[in-house]
């Protein structure tokens, strides 16, 4: 697909002869991932017409499933949802999905500096480091509440907060290596990064976002299964969920159509994708903030938002997946979970599917290690992210039936996961850009929520808020 | 201009008749900037067959002549050039155009804390924060010196200078308030961005970077005029650099297409731009990194290059310029340059053209005040402007015969000024993607020069070494 239609000659052909072909309704989505599906959908119920365009030829963004045989699907994308994600929860319970616990029974492997130790999968690591350092990491909840959801870069030490990288508290605050290496592990498969590209305030705004209008955001609801943000996952893979949502719409889901130009117009927009050219009275842009900055828009754009999008990168984050005839794992009491310092692979959940068989091993590669090992073979990195297995869970691990990994950074369409962050200064000047519609444009994505930004529930409540805002000006 | 073509039937009627227009060279250079254009007269002078495709209608990138009357112009982008700049200034030499020492007689003023103080232009400014955190502030040099030019990604302790913002360096080592206030107004300017911004590790490397192969960099020579990188300017503008570059390649270059895709094919490359499709043996893109993602790339790039450019957002600055009949100041011995705590210009330079009429005062509004000011109207950035110049210079600074404003962040084809920078964690992880070309796709502009980087003479020395790459392939 592309600008590169010349590549095409055929259709090119075609297009020359007849032009773009053109539709109209109230409202055009661009992007059919959750948002964008979420808020077609929103205004659908509302009575507006919708056509949703999407770049891909599938639907579902940043979810996707891999079909493992017998009907069972990997989940090469998001994966989890958990408490307080209220309005994914609704959404999979109203579309008539089931979701099952993730798999957290018995001991988590926890291996620091070559030393190999368990412990419960409901506990903490038990390092010393862990222990001296636990009342500093959970001092950030305060530090989060302070910053609240709605206006970070309004908050009191806004300037302050967002003058320094997580890499700079850590340094000032923790105080031993263990508790370093464990917040690393902890940043790289949340955010696809190090704790040096993240800006403190963006941190403690996504903590503050771990949360719902009752019960505030929390660094342990945001790193735990059990109770946390891991807990439950979904019966039949969570691009499921994307593929309900657009066979409601059928007919109104244009694929293989990247957008290049958006026009507002008296009266209008138009959107012009690839063939196709839609004119509506709103448009919701729905992709992640660097890709909306893709699109050519007339007028242009405020310099607000067109500089926050330079400055809003994707993570940096593979998933590997390998495949086992069983979860031997559990037969040795293992939940399958692990925290480690080397990688590529430092954490590992049990991904199986809820009848248990075949057994699923799920490791993230992010940050650093997703950089590096990118541009290695995948033989070279399906080798390293299997020893990391057998370190973890024993030698069984050497020999899966499958092996399969999803580098999402390598996705011209996404161009990185799980979620486009900000590093210091970006929120506290162009924070307000975010959400800010310009004209008939909307922003829908995880990006612009203020609850779960980065999960899919975060997705959905700005669909949703996007859907609102538009139902508004009418 | 752009995708929406449609907004241009006529445009769009001709195109489906004929299709894009064809050329064909041995390289195609995209972006018509310094860079562009020293690589298209290097490539022509060795033989090469060249087209330079460029998305405005007039070249010269984020050099820009203003007309000020009477044959004379403002530089209302890139003005300044200074020792060890030779490569800039030897093809200013080659193209017969004079350069001339900037205005730097009398005394510059300082505005700190609401207090006016004088002291010598080629002096530093007298307040005893600055001669406390001098000596913290010249050690930059030092580590400068550690991180080098040509890989600062590669330095010992790159993982450790790259973890930091300059803003907590600044805090950790500057005593003195004043020290950082001073630290800000040398920021703003020359990286359109705040200490919060920007890498530690980055800083280095562009202070590295602020000499040449006899002469390490320096802090120093980068802010200063007499002996540094203010020192002269060009006579007739510096856009006339370019318009001279581009005479002397007529028919070789193409103004108001934009690209939209290139294509690597075995043997060659094509180029697809608004109407016009170019094929070549290879390509050199000659814009800031982050309008190099606006391209859409058959086959894609690798991750770690669409990664990075996510990552190098341009810098926000506004030029002011107010125009008098004389440069009043030098009548009380003033150079017309200014430091002050209060914006939004907070940092000044005598303007004038070389035969001292008009008077010309110059205003840069950079970082958190340009995003600020951005917002407002021109009415009120242009009393807030000239607030300032009185506050500096006299009254008589509130009567211009004229006022004009560059902001760059508003420039859909340029996206800031003066350069694209990096914040913490991207240099280290992401730096060796700079300029490694790709397949048959070199990379030049300023960004990705090893001296003088966010200069004219970067500018020119990577347009040099990427025609160098292009020429060793043949």
């Amino acid at each position: 697909m592309g600008a590169a239609a010349a590549a095409v000659p055929a259709a090119e052909a075609k297009r020359r002869r007849h032009g773009p072909r053109r539709r109209r309704a109230d409202v055009v989505v661009v992007g059919a991932g959750l948002a964008g599906l979420t808020a077609a959908r929103a205004l659908k119920r509302a009575g507006r017409s919708v056509v949703v365009v999407e770049a891909r030829d599938r639907v579902g963004g940043r979810t996707l499933n891999h079909a493992i045989g017998g009907g069972d699907v990997a989940d090469m994308g998001a994966a989890f949802v958990g408490p307080t994600q209220d309005h994914i929860l609704a959404l999979i319970k109203s579309l008539g999905i089931k979701t099952f616990p993730t798999y957290n029974t018995g001991s988590n492997v926890q291996l620091i500096k070559g030393v190999r130790t368990l412990y419960p999968a409901e506990g903490l690591p038990p390092d010393p480091g862990v222990t001296q350092d636990l009342p500093a990491l959970l001092g950030l909840d305060a530090l989060a509440k302070e910053v609240g959801v709605n206006a970070p870069w309004n908050a009191a030490r806004a300037a302050e907060l967002d003058s320094q990288t997580l890499a700079t508290w850590a340094e000032a605050n923790l105080q031993t290596e263990t508790g370093k290496t464990i917040l690393e592990t902890a940043v790289q498969p949340n955010w696809g990064a190090e704790p040096r590209d993240l800006s403190l305030l963006y941190v403690l705004f996504y903590i503050a976002a771990a949360g719902n209008e009752k019960n505030p955001g929390s660094l342990v609801r945001l790193i735990t299964t059990g109770g946390g943000a891991q807990e439950s996952r979904v019966h039949g893979g969570t691009q499921l969920i994307s593929a309900k949502l657009a066979k409601a719409l059928a007919g109104r889901v244009e694929l293989g159509a990247p957008v290049r130009g958006i026009t507002q117009r008296k009266g209008g927009v138009q959107v012009h994708a690839e063939g196709l050219e839609v004119h509506a009275r709103h448009v919701i842009v729905a992709i992640p903030p660097t890709l909306t900055g893709q699109i050519e828009y007339h007028p242009k754009l405020p310099a607000k938002r067109a500089q926050l999008v330079q400055r809003m990168p994707q993570g940096t984050l593979i998933k590997c997946e390998a495949i086992y005839d069983t979860p031997f794992w559990r037969d040795d009491d293992l939940s399958g979970q692990a925290v480690a310092d080397v990688g590529p692979a430092r954490t590992t959940f049990d991904s199986t599917p809820r009848d248990g068989r075949p057994g699923v091993m799920l490791g993230f590669v992010g940050g650093h290690d997703a950089r590096v090992w990118a541009e290695r073979s995948k033989a070279a990195r399906r080798a390293a992210v299997l020893k990391n297995f057998a370190d973890y869970f024993g030698a069984e691990a050497l020999k899966p039936k499958s092996y399969l990994e999803q580098d999402w950074s390598d996705e011209v369409w996404t161009r990185g996961c799980p979620v486009g962050f900000t590093a210091p200064g970006v929120l506290y000047e162009y924070g307000a850009a975010l959400r800010r519609p310009v004209g008939r444009i909307h922003w829908a994505g995880t990006e612009t929520s203020t609850y779960w930004i980065g999960y899919m529930d975060g997705a959905v409540r700005s669909g949703q808020r996007a859907a609102a805002e538009v139902l508004r000006k009418k």
